[in-house]
């Protein structure tokens, strides 16, 4: 049942290859997108390197500080992998090896279950498998922590048996008006205007500069429908008022 | 002149769009990249929304704990636009309109220089301008903080006026090796012996998953090019050592 109260969460992106450049990151937005849907904001992002003390300090505060906590990368068999230590240390839980997971090891691997595989069966005390329906073993829940692959692809499949675990909270609607061929100098005035006549909205304005021409897109964020058309169309007026014109309405999206 | 010192950034993401999953975010990767050439490695990012209490925290501990702090985003002429006020705030000094912004954005437009326009020229004190080769103003400078656009075409333009600015530190070379047909289970052991005896270089694994194939990425990082090659090699016969094959050695990539 959805409230009409805002649930948070952060995302903490664990993974050297994103901070030294080599890996473009894609999960932040999935997640974003994602979380979305069941009313819950992503409120912050941290991205932190394959470091310990770094790790345990941002899962701690991030825990803390938003209703969850998702956590992508490091749960691999090499040596540099210490997502599941460091939850398990900024918990204050031992580390287990978990039945479940070295039941289907032991099933796909046999004899070939080695010391590097079985460090990805371990899950903080206390934790809960989230499924992996793509490739290699699960992810964990431990509290408000969830614990997610860092691979684009088994990252989004874990993502699936989140969803159902969280506390829904009341989904963010957003319209956006787009304006074409005039700068957002122009557009701040009647903009801001509309933005003070609804301090519960969130309005923004995102320029684009293509060859084909220049503009902003309007967006405005809330999470009562009837507010959002409201000051959607309050907005239109004043910018036509401004003499600003080629307003197209774009499809509410959710974002 | 470079030095053996290691030289450290952060990355200050700022906009609802990012964590709302309207935008995907390319300038924390750009940026990892662009500073890697000058020897400066990314340390930590953080993704904050339009909201003044986060980013002047944000700002005031990434700027404190590393040698250099990059921000994205809120520089444009609306509401929602408050990164300078911000970064102002965080600094303890005024923001006052430069007149070199000024002069440029009257040529440029005359008697519609409004309201909106001229927020756009407001610098902190004592910042100097970052150059702006793309479209609209210039970001900034002050202290050891680069404020540049949320756009990425204009980021990257900006960025060109960063490096030089830069404390030069050693730069970090990174080699490596391409194994097809095995898992990481396997390459893990051997993995992790060559990572022990070379403690001053990082090594990380990274597994792909394609219609035509699987493996890793096995990836050495280091300042001392004798060093990384040596470990290199180390691996390359620990693994044939453990019977995996098909390696190839990539080129070093500077990542």
């Amino acid at each position: 049942m959805a409230s009409q109260e805002r649930v948070t969460a952060a995302v903490l992106i664990i993974g050297d290859e994103i901070l030294s450049g080599r890996t473009q990151d894609t999960n932040l937005n999935s997640i974003a997108r994602y979380i979305a849907q069941y009313g819950v904001d992503l409120a912050e992002a941290r991205v932190v390197g394959d470091i310990e003390e770094e790790i345990v300090t941002a899962v701690n505060h991030l825990r803390g500080r938003y209703d969850y906590l998702i956590t992508t990368g490091g749960i691999g068999p090499t040596h540099d992998d210490i997502t599941a230590d460091c939850v398990a240390k900024a918990l204050g839980v031992p580390l287990h090896e978990h039945p479940e997971i070295i039941a289907m090891m032991s099933a796909r691997w046999g004899d070939e279950l080695n010391a590097a595989r079985r460090r990805m069966a371990r899950v903080p005390e206390g934790g809960t498998l989230v499924k992996n329906p793509v490739q290699g073993p699960p992810g964990f829940q431990i509290g408000n922590v969830f614990v997610l692959a860092g691979v684009p692809s088994i990252m989004r499949g874990m993502l699936e048996d989140v969803g159902h675990r969280l506390r829904v909270g009341a989904v963010v609607i957003s319209q956006t008006l787009r304006v074409e061929g005039s700068g957002e100098g122009v557009m701040a005035a009647p903009l801001e205007r509309v933005a003070r006549a609804y301090p519960d909205l969130s309005m923004g304005s995102y320029p684009f500069f293509s060859p084909a021409g220049y503009g902003s897109q309007l967006v405005i964020r809330g999470r009562d429908l009837a507010l959002v058309e409201a000051a959607r169309r309050d907005l239109e007026q004043a910018l036509v008022a401004e003499g600003v014109g080629n307003i197209t309405f774009l499809d509410s999206d959710g974002r």
